[in-house]
């Protein structure tokens, strides 16, 4: 049965909570989950609410135009999303083919809510483990002198697979404005360090150098500066000074890919609201 | 400013969300938070909602009666709290009092929203701390052929002291049934180890003798069966080879400290359900 | 190049380091690491000593004849092992398949230093993972009446194939003591609680209905009892009341590929003493 | 019994944990503990060997000349330990007094093995906890202006109590060169981030703003430098979008505690080694 999920941001007011709840229930609409979040500093007021389209007297099409009073009333930015169109994903990988494979894994087991027709690389070493999973290849070489050129190839790609949401499963290249314009929130990146400790090049290499205990991972929206966009979804795991570089990368690349996963099915099931560069997660 | 916290429980049905906060409304309150959760396997509803008072057109003794009318439509069980009404608390201690002494600590910096008037224990040790902090000291002693009388004095001592709520700071003693009916889900206890292993005595030594690879603490509910009430929070340390005995004690009493602290605080915030010997814990 | 690794446990005494190093010197050898732990209570000495075999005086099969002059002044138990000849895996698995995914992956990835030529199940399903790696593949059904005639097949197939140590990769079968003796301290095993919480069927199920707020997963060697040989490694993660059985099994499969990993690891390094039903682990 | 610890590094050779450990034996010593680590990059070797001075055939004093030839053989860098002299600790606080609390309260207990005759306060606020323990208090007030003045004041008093080892419980004042330079590698500091993220000021307030979704703890040696001496120990805990910058401060105290109190009694069992602004720690 099709879900109605509603994702709420507005100036706190009295009765907000109220209106919405009300609504779904004038419409006959079965509240399943409601979340919501005030951040008192700044006086806005989050919300997350899904509902059972089982006997909801509105269409989904019908939903939209009719919700509008209650939004306008209190000032709402809002986005609305129906269980039964799933998102549609491309995995963009470089050379480190860990998480690439591990998304494609959890994709098959079941556990994302997507299509994942498309993965895009710019090396042709993904197209192995694309074809250990049937899915569409695409390979497109990024050079310095022809970066923007082949930003639009991809572009184009994505617009042709219809595709919604961007996952970087370890894909080392900084992409365009263009690109981030048209998937701002919708692409879901991996750093490799507890940021924003170890930005940019070889966090492994830095964490080894500085000596630190203990190692992280962090998934993040790209923004358009390198490793700074809303982080979504962090963990860590003890090291010593017995560990090499290469034993961080080992300890390191376990964690990217539990990392990760999660905050892809957050985004997936629409529980993240993005906000003042930080993230709410409806968990 | 005061507020008022509604627990509520009752079987799902559709528009009890909305018929909750609408009455919030309908009274002029400000909610500030809510939470719900659904059990959908016992199709059991769980709701927090806090509310400002400063402008609620009910008294605190109208409500009571006011919201009964809501509440019996939906079979609810609930209770109410207002956050004038500081919780009154004892803690017991026994031999072991880095638990009591973390208590205290932790009450004199404003971290926990109650009152503690009284310590009582089995030990005359607990009687320094007690001292430090400024707080009442009362000892009374259990051997197996004065256990009735004895715990007859303490409910006596607490009912003086208008004592509502309970905690067991590694306090080593199995308490009576009519102890346990006067403060159900009122008596929150530490025991030093992940349940449901090593329930019972010396956990450490049994951890130690197991050779488990990780050791726990875990805070819950009293009930007449020992160390199986409701779970409320559980943290974990890792240990190895190298640790001794003594080491598990002292890693260990260090969880027992955080995870009781975790427990208490929740529940003098009435963030805890509980439930199936199971608890919802609205964090 | 080749190094030799040295696994020592003997009643403790004066002059054991200093013997052992000095045998390795003596014989022009270089120390690359070099371990030791004494449990005090019962007075036992555990080594692990690893060295260079570059430019060591003895041949390989000279060391075991030679070395025995130190160990019985000592009255030790040893185990010597060389780098150059690799441990022989066989993987087990049954119908959940996410670990021997693991397995198979990091083994492709260089991550265990083994050969792994056999993957055998009771259910066909592991064959197309089997396939997707390259491995070769025997179902062997169990059934209650053909379990003792089945075992026979699997210890010919395992002589055949020269293996030497076996994972069960979530293998949910007992086997028998035929099986034990021979492959002592040679199985992992993955199991899905925390032991020895929730030794048994079901340990998601019976985490759900205990109410626990932390699951784990354990790897030990398999012996005659189930879920209680000597714990290896084990790994918790953090769940709430709003995680179902399904959310449970789940984010349990994520912890059961990085213990289990962790553990064949050390296992294959050799860098586990198994000793009163405890482990060793010189991580 | 005393115990003798000696603590070594010098370049990586052949044969040098022979030459120690035949060293302690031919003198009729039992070694308790014996742990060595390669930098196989830099090509270091380090060892910590502790062993009983119960039959001993040197006394303290003679073991310092006598050794010279082992050390000068192997160009070793060393630090000799007798475990019956106590080192003499002074804990200095500021304002936030959680973590010299709690020290004391672990000395009191028995955790370290360490003197603390004395406690140093740029503010009056820690002299009662001080009462509470009964330890000398000592009020320093620092001023811009008067800051070198007053750390000569404070090296005073240090010297007239015979300190070795400094603790920084949440000190809050960089000090100066004459003072890094005189108790190198002896000052323990504890610093409320996840260290090298959020160094400097209020890194609560940072993490807070920069949105992370767990926060951590650093001790590590004080150097010249504010924030970026070898770390000791770290350790980090989980918070959400609903946690307040007080939430954080509460959530961290409870780790600044545990890392501080672990990385102190390391030092005070002389198990860490400094190293190109590195730690190794024998734990």
């Amino acid at each position: 049965m099709t879900h109605a999920i509603l994702l709420i941001s507005c100036p706190d007011h009295r009765g907000i909570t109220a209106a919405i709840t009300q609504y779904v229930y004038d419409h006959n609409g079965n509240i399943l989950h409601a979340e919501q979040h005030t951040d008192e500093k700044e006086n806005v007021f989050f919300m997350r609410i899904e509902w059972s389209m089982e006997g909801f007297d509105l269409g989904q099409d019908e939903i939209e135009g009719n919700f509008r009073t209650v939004a306008e009333k209190f000032s709402m930015k809002w986005k609305l999303y129906f269980t039964d169109r799933l998102p549609r994903v491309a995995v963009f990988a470089s050379k480190h083919l860990h998480c690439l494979y591990d998304m494609l894994y959890r994709y098959k087991s079941g556990q994302f809510r997507c299509e994942i027709p498309l993965i895009i690389s710019n090396h042709p070493d993904a197209g192995s483990v694309a074809d250990v999973f049937g899915i569409n290849f695409s390979e497109i070489g990024i050079t310095p002198a022809k970066k923007r050129e082949q930003e639009k190839k991809q572009l184009q790609i994505l617009e042709q697979e219809n595709i919604d949401t961007i996952i970087f499963a370890r894909y080392m290249q900084i992409v365009g404005d263009e690109f981030i314009d048209k998937y701002e929130n919708n692409i879901v990146n991996i750093h490799h360090s507890f940021l924003p400790a170890f930005a940019g090049k070889e966090p492994y290499l830095q964490a080894y150098q500085k000596g630190v205990k203990i190692i992280g991972a962090t998934s993040h929206y790209v923004t358009g500066e390198l490793d700074t966009g809303p982080i979504i979804e962090q963990d860590t795991v003890r090291i010593s000074h017995k560990d090499s570089v290469e034993d961080l990368v080992r300890k390191g690349e376990d964690l990217e890919r539990v990392v990760l996963s999660r905050a892809v099915r957050w985004h997936l099931e629409r529980k993240i609201l993005s906000y003042n560069n930080k993230t709410i997660v409806f968990d």
